[in-house]
């Protein structure tokens, strides 16, 4: 469901031209200061406004509605909302009819038997990532407690992965009313040896399984990845140098037997190109039943992926949180 | 932790040289004939046998412990063992202070204080996939009802993409005492539209959770994958064609914002060449703190990869046939 | 946590001095008509208002900040939310280093390492109910789709059970600025055969779990409950009068072995007396260490049992809810 | 389902008149000495063989065949069998169209389509309740390295509350063949204050869940419960006499807002007298549709409350030792 996490709970809720987005958070440690203003440099990334991406002024003001007191964190539930605002909705009403190729629209007509709201993608929309941001803004503190940090970064874009070769790849897309695809990577440094299960509730499940409600994403990565399956075991290996566990090289991006090894965790993520573009794709007419071409309207980000490394650090932060207080790494109430 | 599943709960249970490996599920409909023969098939698969798999020799004889009465399943939960015979423990004594690397040795030694049971993996051994293949039969009894079918393929070994070219990754690893990696690509064909939740449940969150539970998988992409990240949007998006959600192309690979479209699922993993090898690794001996030379005896799997088809087959039919309950597409009780 | 459910899930947050209180709801099938003057009535009972009940005129608007669109639910996450108003915190400062015998003042603050929100019990408060009552509004109209219908009463006061008896002791109360406890009941007609699960997951091991969260609940029994613990066999054994499983007597309270029975659903909770009273309690100064006398101004609710039945009826609507959906006796999208 | 606990996770299974009954541990922490033998008190216990219980002769061998080497817990999956032997079927069969009355014959039968494993009211049978007693040892040793014991005992016998009283209750019972209910106490000393959350995930929520999966248990009550509806407010207010929370009474029984406090909790449960009587009930003939006489021949409990206290035990330990993990007043590991 909207809902993720076994100690430290995050639900998100919301819709893109409804009143408001927002996140509810359960098991977060009494005592960790946090006000309004700590969301706003996250927020301020994901937005973007750089070349590539969508120049809407969206106007993020979080509100904390409950869980704080006296500005500090009180253990109980912590939810905090954006209200949306100067919405223009009009441009959906001719789309109800015409699925966006691409988009979520048509199964989520399908599947909500037409009742779900269908403007700007509704609870479907990229604009819930906020929600994670926010979430993650809280575990990053929680994280920040015991000295660990989640950094992400795009490296690659259009298949480029020098900075000249993504501009340009950005530069064509919007040339061509079109969009690119990437690739972002997140490393974490100063995890412990331990988080995470042998199966089901692998660290790689449980990050993959968060990241993957990230839209636009199709594949998950850890150390070597895909490339592992190109390489011989005798390269794989991680030779291990001390009693620690470090090792000398880190294919197994910082997890083995799906339990961190104390080493860097390294993982990237495939972010496909933006799905409303300007140019002309096909899609059905459900009143008729007869194909015919769309194109999406408006402002859009010609790469996603440029808005996707603070939300990529936002619900991996998430997932660690939720892992360091079932390994008691973490207290219950923050004392520091 | 050993469980996933909200109504179909699969817990897995066991160590490579304990007492017995197993699988106890809950949630099951009650009224599937279900018998020990009925695992023999898929268990088969999974030994491998063939060429770049192991020679040793499982005997899997699935016992069926609880959970089916007159030859048909009862709704209470059911728990299928596997005993195991004839190990030989000896060869794992010297490698307890020598953990080997690619190996969780370690990073179990460390997570549980050194009480863990370090005999061929123990609890992580990849013996306990023939668990997860159990699991699997009994779900895909669940979708066989509901015309439902997942096949999975190795589709890429050592980089070679042709049979030819794998036989001879398989062979020079076979030759050097090294190991391939390799790729497998699951599908599943006649699955409803509306499986999968916006965000936390994704569909792809769900299957990504299930499969990085399998040891050795590094990295999952759906459709077009990493590929889509080199894509431009006008050649990602896929053009509706019809009313009920078929596409003209599949690179979504059969999920829209976390949701089946109803188009084929298509999705692909990475496996990581086999850790055990028996050329020279690097690790520490934690008794004297030194680095040393490992090479791990024994017969082994030159190509893993060649054993995962069944098991992935396996994972993805859990985490379908539990969302088909969620979304009442199965009924609770089979009346067919 | 603050969660409960596995396919209609309600998670309630707020404080009682705080900005709101409010509930989040998740897996609300779509299409169910939905407004916020449909809260009013259940919010209405709830506030009590008659003798007996506190004067306090709190303010009671819900607002639908998502999750309904034209009217309808759209099967996305539902946040009601509550927001506070003319609230009088001062009174609550005195009574931060004195804890209020009878309340959760003094685990909140060892709990929360002090960092609770104290005022008016925070998130404690009995003020939190009123999102139990939103969640039970959703949960009934799930219910009445499947025409069941769930209705408590107070059915004993101060040790009575008729009418005049209550209202003495009622009144009694009030004149000593004491408080009374009371007994109510519950009952559910129209439920089908088949609800909850064997063992760990018995319906009245559900209802038991959310009723337990009601403030100032002691004691819950099904049936004849602790009466049937002074019965003989034959006595408590209700004869089954035909094959849908229709019994002479109800003795069962509608449940065997974990699982309803199709017979009127029949449970009974103990509500203790108000804890806040005017009459002088023993605590101690949390600053000075010392035993003091406490007298808890303000007005408070003379027999809070009296505010119970809508609470009552609404937890056990959310848990019966959830049944349904998972044995499928509701669908996902409201299509009538 | 069929599974408790959020970090310490109990699954039970099995039938009564099948291969096995059993129960599954997850996060048991590691390093906890744990042997086959630990088991026999607690289920010798449970057997009763005393005046008033069955003097059936169950062999109760427990087999730990996963999770335990060298004689300690690993961290890995506890799965823990009892074999059934010499069962004698033959009497269940002409019970198959007569549901016995007060038991859960028909309900199953209803439930799972009539595919259920009706023999000795297979996964329903009160012998399950010895898969309880064995996770209950486990949950125990976790609390024992906390220095805290769970106590039960019966105090109340078909109304009687002496022991001459209780005693001339079973023998009338037997000489009836009919059968006697009774309460149950139980009562945990060294809690620390904390355990439990406010609303949903209170501790008498946590623990009331647990106990309602004990077959017969038709009522749950705290401290003072029932009594305290009766009570007037100065009645019933524990005065607070010291900092840490201790109480001069404990009408709260050691819970406040859903959270310990510290002092000694208090809970009693009403047990149901035995279902299975020599007694005739009425019952209906599933082929014929008629209603006929019922007579429950073989060897019963003539009052099963005495085989509950370690039954009590085990699932109250259950529940605090998962609360215990939550709130890290346990460790992951066990390093005495």
């Amino acid at each position: 469901m909207n809902t993720l996490g076994r100690l430290f709970r995050v639900s998100i809720l919301g819709e893109s031209h409804g009143e408001c987005i927002g996140v509810l958070l359960d098991g977060v440690p009494a005592g960790l200061s946090l006000s309004a203003q700590d969301f706003l440099p996250d927020l301020e990334r994901r937005k973007g406004g750089t070349k590539g991406t969508t120049p809407r002024k969206e106007e993020d003001a979080p509100l904390i509605k409950s869980g704080v007191f006296n500005g500090k964190t009180t253990g109980a539930p912590l939810l905090v909302l954006i209200e949306n605002k100067d919405m223009d909705s009009s441009a959906y009403e001719k789309l109800k009819d015409t699925p966006r190729p691409g988009h979520a629209d048509l199964v989520a007509k399908l599947k909500y038997g037409g009742f779900n709201d269908y403007r700007g993608g509704g609870h479907f929309s990229g604009r819930l990532t906020a929600a994670l941001v926010i979430a993650g803004v809280v575990a990053k503190k929680m994280m920040a407690a015991a000295k660990i940090k989640a950094e992400a970064n795009v490296v690659e874009i259009g298949g480029a992965k020098d900075a000249k070769g993504m501009e340009r790849a950005i530069d064509e897309a919007v040339k061509n009313q079109d969009s690119a695809g990437g690739i972002v990577e997140c490393r974490v440094n100063g995890l412990p040896v331990g988080l995470g299960e042998p199966f089901f509730d692998s660290a790689e499940s449980l990050l993959s399984h968060a990241i993957f409600s990230i839209p636009a994403v199709k594949g998950v990565e850890f150390g070597a990845g895909f490339a592992s399956a190109r390489m011989k075991g005798s390269e794989c290996n991680d030779a291990i140098v001390d009693a620690k566990g470090r090792t000398a090289t880190n294919n197994a991006g910082g997890i083995n037997g799906g339990i961190t090894n104390g080493n860097e965790l390294v993982l990237r993520v495939a972010v496909k190109p933006t799905a409303s573009i300007g140019k002309e794709g096909g899609t059905v007419n459900l009143r008729t039943g007869k194909q015919e071409g769309i194109v999406v309207s408006g402002r859009h980000d010609a790469c996603i992926a440029l808005r996707v490394p603070v939300v990529l650090e936002a619900v991996v932060a998430i997932v660690l949180a939720d892992l360091m207080l079932i390994e008691q790494k973490i207290g219950r109430v923050n004392t520091r």
